[in-house]
């Protein structure tokens, strides 16, 4: 099984930081459903993960994704099946107890974030080595401005931020989510 | 001048195609602007082009800048800072004529699809080749189903489409346009 075919997103929406740097809950946003599904399903993920300690989102997010396997499956195929790949759970280590149950053992915890760190692991490195062992590896993105310390220290990898040539990257966390995926599972024909 | 500072995006909502093929005009939609712009900004672009033929919907793209740059700015700097490049054009034409008028050289216009045509060229070519002048370029997007082809096939380069492990290539515009500058203008620090 390939590396892509292990490797799952995971979408916090709690513990992240606000603006003024407070540990805080983020709603669900419909695009991050829809976009992170299309990449993931794009760069041949094992899956992706909407993470909320709010039963009622975790609901929405069903139910979007329920829709759209649904009646308007025949339409848009290409969108049913992105969404496939979407599930919900409360929190990381909920998420890290299902794909620990899918792929009979723990995945690797890769957490990623803008601003920068020490001791980080560079995307270049994580593509050349990760692939090595058959574990799975689960890349943890925050909404909102970012993964709180609590979750982004205890990761086993600390992914460098997404940089451009500038020193700005407040990409949205679709973006950098489809960037990560292109850093690590692109190719060119 | 670097290339990226030389290099402008443009998002075509006109001519695209729809699911069933026909050429239409789609509507702007603000997640698009906002995205964009911040990938923009990270990357170092000269500037972002939001190309609609209606004019209401340029206004309407226009108010979400001034928005931002108004009593909101305070809060939120890097909004700001990503959405001071947006402009709006009503054609690729129009566009390319603010290009050359902004740097005194009409720019390279290179085009990009989901779907594999004849001719194209790789990101990694484009990467090792496009710094070498000192035109201005503009990597155009379609919104909707894609480019038509009247766009795509008069470019003076035409794109190999973003490619994961997979025959599956259906990303969000917003997701392939930050793929698109990170295999051009991205780095590891």
């Amino acid at each position: 099984m390939s590396l892509a075919a292990r490797t799952y997103v995971a979408l916090l929406h709690h513990p992240v930081y606000n603006r003024e740097g407070r540990v805080v809950t983020t709603a669900v946003t419909n695009l991050d459903v829809h976009d992170i599904a299309r990449s993931s399903r794009t760069y041949g993920l094992g899956g992706y993960f909407v993470v909320t300690p709010v039963q009622l989102q975790r609901e929405l997010v069903s139910e979007i994704v329920a829709h759209w396997q649904g009646s308007r499956a025949q339409a848009d195929q290409p969108r049913r099946q992105a969404l496939e790949l979407v599930e919900v759970a409360p929190s990381l280590e909920a998420t890290i107890e299902q794909i620990s149950a899918n792929h009979g053992a723990d995945p690797l915890v890769a957490a990623t974030a803008a601003r920068q760190a020490a001791d980080t692991t560079s995307w270049r490195r994580l593509r050349e080595t990760c692939g090595a062992d058959q574990r799975p590896m689960v890349l943890v993105f925050g909404t909102g401005w970012g993964l709180a310390d609590q979750v982004f220290d205890r990761a086993q990898i600390r992914l460098e931020p997404i940089w451009g040539p500038t020193d700005y990257n407040h990409l949205s966390v679709r973006s950098a989510v489809a960037i990560a995926l292109d850093r690590l599972f692109g190719r060119e024909k």
